[in-house]
């Protein structure tokens, strides 16, 4: 069987039992999500904000802690977004497939 | 062998892919990419601006257009986050499971 | 009498009084308002996200269309802003006061 | 003389000897201040993204320091667009006027 494409169930399951065991599927509504995502991608600007794209490709090795901190940023995105789609019920894996089939066709390979 | 919590290797491969297809390898830097996802949770969010919770959870019926787009833009955040973290080099399964380890110690389950 | 730093009431006034003759108040709620701000910022992030700011500095005559739909990204920030703060009851001026003389206790002027 | 609608010049003239005093001019692109734009949106929607609007409507006298500190995010928004629209060379009060006339003609105000 091949590889699917994107599987986001067994980290959208995995984040629903943590939810549930504390109690905070109430507050895991849709808007509260959405901005909870806006935070993090906030956070991930902040370091990006007065650095240069050279100088985030050294960045591994010239602030380590940095590059921890980074790889967090873009952790929590990931993570707020696949329980956003999770909550709204959109199967992220058709939704991408989708997209991907869309813009092939709004930009076709060019031709040698 | 156990499913990963998370690959978003198969997906990166296929917009690297696309990418280089179109030249479009040179436009996609960290901030472009970056400034790009932010203008997909602002397409995002206006889905969602004017709208209820509630109206929310009955989208899917109430409106299938929307719907539809809805997913749309939920999956090109998903791309671009994808994609960021590609062109970044940061190992996103590696850091969304550090994060939720982290999490779990921060925000340890209740004991019945 | 000396210019104020920064006087939002008349924007916000206005902004009210057309949200009112439209019957819209009940819609203009802090966190409707704050998404809507983040939808704007998204628009505005779409006409950077290709463009360097060497590309930027001549966009007013490069592409005069785009010049004015810059503006009107930015016009639309600064009016969702102003509400949010007039419906959250917020003294912006009060408020940016405060944040610049806390500024500049944080960052002291440089001594020759 | 009649109170113009809105009047950033006094703002954007303090905050360019603020940056010029501290050497900071290299720093504010128009990228790197949207960026910044965007770190101080995320800020505000932390703030947002757990509380409801009626809990937002009673912050002030329920958490006075998270009260003071929804203040301080607001400005740094105001504070960030400012100095983006200063660096871009966008004058506001024109692109404010213009946007509010075309939304005048886009939504005009229903008869009684």
């Amino acid at each position: 069987m091949s590889t699917p494409l994107l599987n986001l169930t067994p980290l959208q399951a995995q984040l629903r039992a943590f939810a549930q065991a504390r109690g905070w599927e109430p507050h895991h509504t849709p808007r509260n999500l959405l901005l909870a995502l806006v935070g993090e991608v906030g956070e991930l600007a902040e370091i990006l904000q007065w650095r240069s794209d050279a100088g985030l490709a050294t960045l591994a090795q010239d602030d380590p802690a940095e590059w921890v901190h980074l790889g967090e940023e873009l952790a929590d995105v990931q993570i707020y977004l696949a329980r956003l789609a999770d909550v709204l019920g959109v199967d992220m894996a058709a939704a991408v497939a989708d997209k991907l089939a869309k813009n092939a066709r709004k930009y076709p390979e060019p031709q040698a």
